[in-house]
């Protein structure tokens, strides 16, 4: 499945992008569905999109809480009263926009996940889980969960638009989206990418400059992280780059995460030195 | 236009609502579209609703930065590469969905607006001065402002869905949204709410008990301000409430509002120790 579908925008304007010096292996990465579900795993309010009644045809966003059953199919909490209700009972095609908090500068660069289905009301048999599933992750809830005009809808995926920045967007297979785990490091790579950034700059440049074909960089950011390694922005003379670097191994769980990044910078460092 | 037209839910759960103790007068408040004007110049990024193509006429939700003209038409850049904009092409009918960001506990609680209409390209006449909006909005834009798969686009508003928390929302008249004007304190509303609730809870509690009724008020956090004045959530031995407080007169502009506030702090001292 291709990631990389779309233009490869010079986003700096007038500077042109450079070319790694040394060949590197293409590292691993994430499947396109992977990313997808690790995105909407890691949020929990989004845009949910019904067709307007008025003005007919139209489409509608509304603001949505949701959770995810193990399938990733989101459950959302609505009242009979809301607008989206009443379009949903007309039309049952929605969808749910979930977006990345923005972190960098620019909001176009930032990973967002458009899940496109049928809504139907949560089957009476399947009610208490879907309840209990919301309520883990919405315990605020519990103050109006059981009032008569709140219901617990499911979105049945049937179509999955990923989009995690410039130039990395793709259609995933929906089968792919619900098979798919969440990446282990989801949940704490914005943590992690800060942590990195502001107190492992010079870890992050001998990372860059032993594994990702720019022995040159003189600046790494790094931008995104998951079990399979590190995507790091950088600066070189010849102009700046986006690079991987990967781990030594695929880390099992968050709690690797620290260690793997040791152990990088350790055998960078090593390579860097036998030069 | 009426402004409450939901069932008032008690969110405190078991609690009850407390009524006043002595009348007061209804204080001025914004008007819906008002309301929705404010909030939606606050922002500067949405959720583009469009009309899918695959799968055919789901109502497709994506991450839009935006920009306003002067009379609220929303303008937004878009890359002809990009599935809205497939979707615009086919089927104009859009929305913009613009949510405040999360201040309290509760998603459901904080304010959002749908404006819904049809959107076109900006006419060849309109391109230099909607460019320049966007810009103004969206300065990084320029990187990519000129490549040519990237279009202006504006929403001509047709209908506007204002919710502003628990109990609070409305359709507002296009042409009211149209012709209003952003509130002044708009822009440092929530900037002006943190301050007040941290720095200054005591002058908060006196305000409450010397405005709104509810003498017997013993805590007040600030939840909305506007021009007219300050929306407190209060606590009382007899149950919460959600109360107003006016300004003694209509603000011009956010300079005014920390003079405001002591004014309305002095004032209510004066009255509670005269009792």
């Amino acid at each position: 499945m291709p990631i990389h579908t779309a233009v490869q925008h010079d986003t700096a304007g007038a500077a042109h992008w450079a070319a790694p010096i040394t060949d590197v292996s293409p590292a691993a990465r994430l499947t396109a569905a992977e990313e997808a579900r690790t995105l909407v795993d890691g949020q929990s309010r989004a845009t949910l999109g019904t067709i307007a009644l008025v003005p007919s045809g139209h489409p509608f966003g509304s603001v949505a809480p949701y959770a995810l059953e193990a399938d990733g199919t989101p459950v959302v909490l609505i009242s009979r009263l809301a607008e989206h209700t009443r379009n949903l009972a007309a039309d049952p095609r929605a969808s749910l926009l979930v977006a990345a908090p923005l972190t960098f500068a620019d909001p176009m660069d930032t990973g967002r996940v458009t899940l496109l289905g049928t809504a139907t009301p949560v089957d009476d048999a399947d009610v208490a889980a879907a309840r209990e599933t919301y309520l883990a992750r919405h315990p605020d809830a519990a103050a109006y969960v059981d009032y008569g005009d709140f219901e617990l809808w499911a979105l049945h995926v049937e179509a999955v638009r990923w989009v995690g920045g410039f130039g990395r967007m793709a259609w995933c297979d929906p089968a792919a989206y619900r098979a798919a785990r969440p990446d282990p490091i989801g949940r704490v790579a914005d943590a992690a990418l800060a942590h990195l950034n502001a107190d492992h700059p010079d870890a992050l440049l001998d990372i860059a400059r032993a594994f990702t074909g720019y022995p040159d960089a003189t600046s790494a950011t790094a931008v995104r992280v998951d079990r399979h390694g590190i995507d790091l922005d950088i600066s070189t003379p010849r102009g700046p780059a986006s690079v991987r670097a990967p781990f030594a191994r695929e880390l099992a769980g968050a709690t690797e995460l620290r260690a793997a990044s040791a152990s990088l910078t350790g055998i960078a460092r090593e390579r860097l030195t036998s030069r």
